[in-house]
């Protein structure tokens, strides 16, 4: 018998905003595993925290840089191999994933390791999106307009274009792109449109229209939502 | 003392695919609200049911028509209306949407005419979305990828320009227009990428590749999610 690896996600930080479907496997499982900063805690394991019973073998994939930013192949090889083990022995691993675990999330690099191997199950988490969405009050997209989910790194004339064909954006992983982001949405006019929500649903949740920021001062996890039209009807 | 109209995403199917924020609101508001089609079940009433106390008061928006297809103006003012007296007179109210509320949701409406005179809260649901990626164990997107959400309404030629451009995609609102959405897949060489999910989560789900099923006989609560390159890393 082998165990199954399940993909957890926890959601965006109220440890209210997990699932009752990923709260009962995390009672279940034997072994948690998460990944977490070289030295430090890790955002997931603190969101989960309580969830996770006592006593649990806990599998800590320490990333020597920042994992969203600089994914290591060693750290996920390593990561992997822990958990196959405990896999092979029987034992179910559940990996917790901050937000959702396939939408721009680190576990695709544990599955992809894993899938032909083990049995795998995830369970959807509340993402990011959609916990932006709500801490701002802003609907996402409506009946058929196309929504459009843009990385920041991208090249100015990128993002402008992309903007230009899109009726709704989530511009994610913003950071020390958000001067060039924040000069492209003014350049289209869109300012206006714009909201900026960082560490939703946290307790340092901050919300505002992006026209009230300090560009230069922004987190990675933060993002902005721009709706061109209103919500009609 | 006026009350609070919580927009509450009661998840794709599943019923332990609730937060437990949600499970939190629907025990404590003495109102309940959610669109039902003219005649029978409502799918959001359905889902939410093992979460509802006996006895609570309900609030049932008719529909005329199939409400995703054809939102009704007249059915959503005069749930609107119904609403609002309830949170004059002081009750909190809690409307039951399907997956979560700003995604693509009819929550929108109501939002829309209530928000000038009362407080909102949204409770974010897990969205179809992420739902289809679970089921299908299929990644939606990675590191600095572009994720286009793409209404399959929209005109071939359209559709194919949008997928040229995108790293990956959710193609939604499926029904009668999947034949168009296969056959621009098909000429993009993209099927063999393609994965169909329908009513995720729920007893009768179905999860395929694009290529082996049948396009003319397409539920509404279909996806199709392409991604076009691998896991990578």
């Amino acid at each position: 018998m082998i165990g199954t690896l399940y993909g957890v996600g926890v959601g965006p930080g109220d440890p209210d905003l997990i699932t009752l479907k990923a709260h009962k496997v995390l009672q279940a499982a034997p072994v948690i595993a998460y990944p977490a900063p070289e030295v430090g805690d890790s955002l997931a394991r603190r969101i989960a925290a309580p969830h996770i019973p006592a006593g649990r073998r806990e599998i800590i994939i320490r990333m020597p840089l920042d994992p969203k930013r600089f994914p290591d192949r060693g750290a996920y090889d390593k990561g992997a191999a822990e958990i196959a083990k405990a896999l092979r022995g029987g034992e179910d691993v559940a990996v917790l994933c901050e937000g959702d675990p396939f939408f721009y999330g680190s576990f695709m690099y544990l599955f992809n390791r894993l899938t032909d191997a083990f049995p795998i199950q995830v369970v959807p988490g509340i993402s990011s999106l959609m916990a932006c969405a709500g801490a701002s009050l802003t609907p996402l997209a409506a009946r058929n307009e196309v929504l459009s989910i843009l990385p920041a790194p991208m090249a100015a004339a990128d993002l402008r274009e992309r903007l230009l064909r899109t009726d709704a954006a989530a511009i994610i992983k913003l950071g020390r792109h958000t001067p060039k982001v924040f000069a492209v949405l003014r350049d289209l006019d869109l300012l206006d449109r714009a909201h900026y929500v960082a560490h939703a649903t946290m307790p340092d949740q901050q919300v505002q229209m992006l026209a009230d920021i300090d560009p230069e001062e922004v987190p990675y996890f933060a993002m902005i939502l721009v709706r061109k039209s209103g919500v009609g009807l």
